[in-house]
């Protein structure tokens, strides 16, 4: 398996069929094949998948409405987003030194790059999937890029490198559906606790999750907190 | 002023207006504004400029049907191509190698960057004007990128230097203008010479340029050559 099968481009809420094609076109251009679509427009979808050019990627595309299934199997998973004013729990990377970690990633593991809607980006409920967030270093004056382009200078950055960089080798660590597991357990048992309540729940969830995804738990050890949330969760329910 | 400000970017024989918006918007992501157009399909043009964003760029842009009038003052013309089987009397640099030659001679020079039409790329006669062809390391598959995603390519990767590479320091040379007077000068002597002849006059004169090109003129030896040829035609012209 070549290491560029390894990465998912996973477009969520995309409105314009001609942003779909050139994304599909350029992961094309650099030997990327696996594009996945959350919640596309629908219009937007099928006149893609309609136009010439890159009908291969855009065939195999798949659809879904759920972004965790997009995720899959990932064991890292990359938000793409401007710089933004605003504080944010997350790390951010520019892409020159961002993507050779990514590669490098690549090279053994599965891992998505996330790119969010044209209007207005990745929402936070998006992003708390998110390990870390990368940036395109664009100019102050006009820093938003058009989707297709983006895409288009990710994937060619991530390709420039034939080989992984060795000095970031990390610790494999639970892949995004186990991660997603781990909340979906934790949370009826942080419900019952009284830690999420009914008006903060939405917030809370993301916090959650993204404390989840600090933990970087390696994967035998997500199976050991799998194994005592289960216990605990019984518990609970049966006091 | 501002290195950037050194950098025309050209279109020649842009038809869609959807990638010439695309390309106005990625100068502007990156700093750059000097946008000239060679003969752009009308409706084309007039479409992307009633377009939202890179309106500034777009408003400033210049329109000509002369290549060598876009081409100005630029003492260094890279032509951008993808691979092609057919030999090419034109050095070639991939765009992480190219990519800082060209912005080592923008610190202190003007140069031009040329993309061709979206079918056919730049004809031989376009290339001629070219000191050398920077290329983006597409894969064998899908060599062939949307020209907005390869001006935000070409963009983002002079963009990402900071600095100049010293290393990199070529001495002046005769810009395009200058060149071209020089071939315009060696016309009707090579003419009457016998040495272009009605049949392959075309090709011939793409020689001479790609010749021009290739002596890498200071601008003091330009000027040299300009007085010896004016002697020469006035004596060829009055035998």
């Amino acid at each position: 398996m070549q290491w560029q099968q390894h990465l998912r481009i996973i477009l969520a809420g995309p409105r314009n069929p001609l942003n779909i094609g050139a994304a599909a076109r350029a992961m094309l251009n650099f030997g990327f094949g696996e594009l996945w679509l959350v919640d596309p427009y629908p219009p937007a979808f099928r006149e893609a998948r309609s136009a010439v050019g890159a009908q291969d990627v855009l065939r195999r595309a798949k659809v879904t409405s759920d972004l965790a299934e997009a995720l899959g199997e990932s064991s890292l998973v990359v938000a793409t987003s401007v710089l933004r004013a605003r504080s944010e729990p997350h790390v951010r990377r520019m892409l020159p030194d961002g993507a050779p970690v990514l590669r490098t990633h690549l090279a053994t593991r599965p891992a998505a790059l996330v790119f969010g809607c044209e209007k207005f980006g990745l929402s936070s409920e998006q992003l708390s999937f998110c390990d870390w967030i990368l940036t395109i270093p664009t100019g102050e004056d006009c820093p938003s890029m058009n989707l297709g382009q983006a895409v288009a200078l990710c994937c060619y950055e991530i390709a420039r490198r034939a080989r992984p960089v060795p000095a970031l080798r990390t610790p494999a660590t639970a892949d995004a559906a186990q991660r997603e597991r781990i909340v979906e357990m934790l949370t009826p048992i942080l419900e019952a606790g009284g830690y999420l309540l009914p008006n903060t729940r939405g917030s809370q969830l993301k916090k959650v999750r993204r404390w989840v995804g600090r933990l970087r738990l390696a994967p035998a050890d997500a199976r050991m907190m799998q194994g005592m949330l289960r216990q605990v969760r019984w518990k609970v329910e049966h006091p």
